[in-house]
């Protein structure tokens, strides 16, 4: 059994983007890889905190006050229940994502066409 | 005020290794930086799993019963319980961490010279 993960293994798995695969779990937590390309409704989760760590690409992230434009080799946290909304327009990003494993991608609203399970990778 | 952190301008802000710089929290979580160079004792972490995904360097990661040797773009999540020993024996590596702000560096037993709590870089 190997634990190790490659991130760039587990990407050329899939293609799809706004559809987040899990690639381990810690605790109740789940490591995600999430590839992303235009936009995204905006959304809250308002139990859970949600970690974005950039690979590749820049990811402009909308808040209502403002955005904040993330770098490969940068991360940020949405803190629980700020209204966020993550836009790719400049390409495809390359996400690692970490938050609880009962978190609804598309936040605490109703579901729309972007609501998406995340699937195990394994 | 600004949520996203480059993980760069962080690791220039301190040398030391083995010594756990929290960058930011998600949830009960702690998201931290830490450099290391050479070894660690053998510990476990009866009720946290733990992740180092690796930015620089190569992590040999030591089991009872197997090593692995993990690279950048890699991540690990050592399981709860389970005995490891991180070795750093080609030169320093700096890692991303993930674990539960309740985690003793060095595990469950005794302290050691390398227990050390984690500081807060703001």
């Amino acid at each position: 059994m190997t634990l190790k993960v490659n991130l760039d293994a587990q990407f050329a798995r899939f293609s799809e983007t706004w559809s987040p695969k899990i690639i381990a779990n810690l605790d109740d937590y789940e490591i995600k890889l999430t590839r992303l390309k235009g936009d995204f409704p905006w959304h809250a989760h308002g139990n859970a905190d949600e970690m974005f760590f950039i690979l590749e690409g820049r990811l402009r992230m909308e808040f209502r006050d403002r955005v904040e434009l993330i770098a490969p080799g940068e991360l940020i946290v949405i803190p629980k229940g700020v209204e966020h909304r993550p836009i790719a327009d400049e390409g495809e990003v390359k996400v690692l994502l970490i938050e609880h494993k009962d978190v609804v991608n598309t936040g605490d609203g109703p579901a729309s066409i972007r609501t998406k399970a995340a699937e195990k990778l394994s």
